[in-house]
């Protein structure tokens, strides 16, 4: 999906003005269409429909026609950074979304807890879905016993369940090295290999970071080990001021999400519990609207949590859910409004898919085209067409919220 | 038509399954929507009509907007490869359709015998049309006569009428040199001219060449010269293997686009005759799928040939003996179908054009669309949109066999 670097094409362009643009995310939103009803046509969503009459709709490709996008490339897509041209780590997209200060130079790493047998074999990848409780003492006995390896800083950060984050702060350090998870059990964890050479020094960190753990925490039954994935160092990304000006917030439960939203620069709105319902959200976002912001992410979970699970029906409840709060959104009056996805997750697929993700937007010149209701088929022969690159949803709504001047004389 | 390179992208998400995936390529497919029905529009296809109302349409640009493919650049496109992004010349292509090993650092060349005056002007370019049976005897003539030029072996090989290929192995060849027929008769043939610095050597192996192929032959009435078209070495290219883990097979009559198939790595059915019928090549099809191919490639000529008449009716009907078998191949459950072409070749143009190809892809998460039929005009309305990049088929086609891994987590 090549479209135009926004990061270059838009700072010139971009300019500051009082008008508000929500962007609403409904994560893996988009189904296949087939003998089955997508969630979408399932779902009865009077106030979307109303919406979507005076709306803009199309499908749009987060990655590329075929590419079936994990969440940080649908997410990055949608923001208008081409995510074939960056390469960002889950780990660093963990610590963030976990908010902690991930500085360039940095390397992340995402883990697990794990249990491993006498011979150091793995007999659990997740220490058997370690309590969210026990993360934090974890995560407090493991920086007093390690602190600190060679001349680099290491920090450990509880996550949810059996995940933790750990930052890597010191000279010379690169993220590109490989996992240690075998994605298996019964076999050893892999050691840490180093896939340039300028991550060797990083690679001989992460496997003493990895054994000291160990040793710590080597008395315990369960979660004796760690397995370390997604090592990452933070690549140097402008901001949404600096490509649009934008005084951006993020209004999201899960911290991968939070994680992208603040490498692009967004204040993070930390009042969202893990368990938050849509009308939680929408509560967050009417008091985030008194604040000087222009951008605001809204970021809607449960949507991929069923399709992943191939529940259709629970998926179609989740999107009349946030049905039941859109008078609520509508009554602050946004200027510009895009509905979509990262991605599509089909119920019939249980699982991400390449599938055109339906979108919508909505703004004063929008050029609404009076459609039915809001689905895939809908969507696929809107104004928009059957395969926008998602990339270009920055820019139709900065350009409907009149936040950029004209292109050359 | 920017789109993402497969050969960086593909790599690293393909991975090998059972299912198998059926590219027919109709040569020419595609006519102009205007006052007159095109070839597909006039043809009786039950069968095909009965497929597209399950699978999903589009219209495909081989190269960009508005260019028109030769039918290298439009088979390379189909295969996924950026044909903007390559140089692969003819002499290459048609070498390697003559099941001539080429090798990287060779320089292959498109031959015609011709017939020259006493001056040297050309009299006939094509040498009337020379009959098949003397290319064997010719080639034969020129090896035992030529065979080396300064330290370059030379291997000549037949081909059809009076085309010849020919290969250059030796140190420090390279392929930029201009042809030396002059397209046009009453004139000298061009000397071989380098176009790059690097080429010099090769221009003069090729002059050499030609000077002596004219002492060989110069005691003959017709044939005594040779022309030089397409001089051009064998860039680097990965193949469907690297690219695609795939196990590819092309089941093709014609020299050329078994050539490109051999690029690409793909095994190549050599007991398809060049004058096999569609039911012919479908025969050979059968026996190719008790094999361990995944991907299929099934060349069908005519229909290009008749395009380039302008005989749109006798086109219709190479596309009514393709629709007679499509039950034969259907009985084979391909798990994925694409049916297209490498480019349209508008009867009322006798010629090919940039015109968009009609496209169908059939396959389990493919989103069918119930149209009545598949021709230019319900394909423009299509799914897949009026523009797809062909270069996204071999994505699209690959992510329904489930041959595509997520990108990024």
């Amino acid at each position: 999906m090549h479209d135009p670097s926004n990061l270059t094409l838009l700072p010139p362009l971009a300019r500051r003005t009082d008008s508000k643009i929500l962007f609403i995310v409904l994560d893996g939103l988009g189904g296949v269409i087939g003998p089955e009803p997508t969630a979408l046509m399932r779902a009865t969503c009077p106030h979307l429909d109303a919406l979507a009459a005076r709306s803009a709709l199309g499908r749009t490709i987060p990655v590329a026609d075929g590419i079936t996008p994990g969440s940080g490339p649908g997410h990055f897509a949608l923001f208008g950074y081409d995510p074939l041209a960056m390469h960002v780590g889950r780990g660093l997209l963990e610590a963030l979304g976990l908010g902690v200060d991930v500085r360039e130079g940095d390397v992340a790493i995402r883990g697990n807890y794990c249990t491993l047998d006498a011979e150091g074999r793995l007999l659990d990848r997740r220490a058997g879905r370690l309590a969210t409780e026990l993360a934090a003492p974890l995560a407090a006995e493991l920086n007093a016993a390690i602190g600190r390896i060679e001349d680099v800083e290491v920090e450990v950060h509880p996550g949810l369940q059996y995940r933790f984050a750990a930052v890597f702060r010191g000279p010379g350090l690169d993220g590109h090295v490989g996992d240690t998870d075998p994605q298996a059990e019964g076999v050893l964890p892999h050691p840490a290999r180093a896939r340039q050479p300028a991550a060797e020094k990083m690679a001989r960190i992460a496997e003493a970071f990895a054994a000291a753990a160990r040793k710590v925490l080597g008395r315990r039954d369960v979660a004796n080990g760690v397995l370390l994935r997604g090592i990452s160092g933070r690549p140097p990304l402008p901001t949404y001021q600096q490509v649009a000006q934008l005084r951006p917030v993020c209004i999201a439960a899960y911290p991968a999400y939070r994680g992208v939203a603040r490498m692009l620069g967004m204040d993070i709105r930390t009042d969202v519990e893990p368990t938050a319902t849509v009308a939680d959200e929408v509560a967050v976002l009417e008091d985030a609207w008194q604040q000087p912001h222009d951008f605001y992410f809204l970021h809607i979970k449960k949507t991929d949590s069923y399709g992943e699970d191939g529940n259709e029906a629970a998926k179609a409840g989740v999107i009349e859910s946030f049905d039941a709060q859109l008078p609520r959104i509508l009554a602050l009056k946004p200027d510009v409004i895009v509905i979509t996805g990262d991605h599509s997750t089909p119920g019939p697929m249980a699982g991400h898919s390449w599938h055109p993700v339906p979108t919508l937007l909505y703004g004063p010149w929008c050029e609404p085209e009076g459609a039915p209701g809001f689905d895939e088929a809908t969507c696929g022969r809107g104004r928009l067409g059957p395969r926008l690159p998602a990339t270009a949803l920055l820019r139709l709504a900065l350009a409907n919220a009149g936040k950029l001047a004209k292109f050359g004389a």
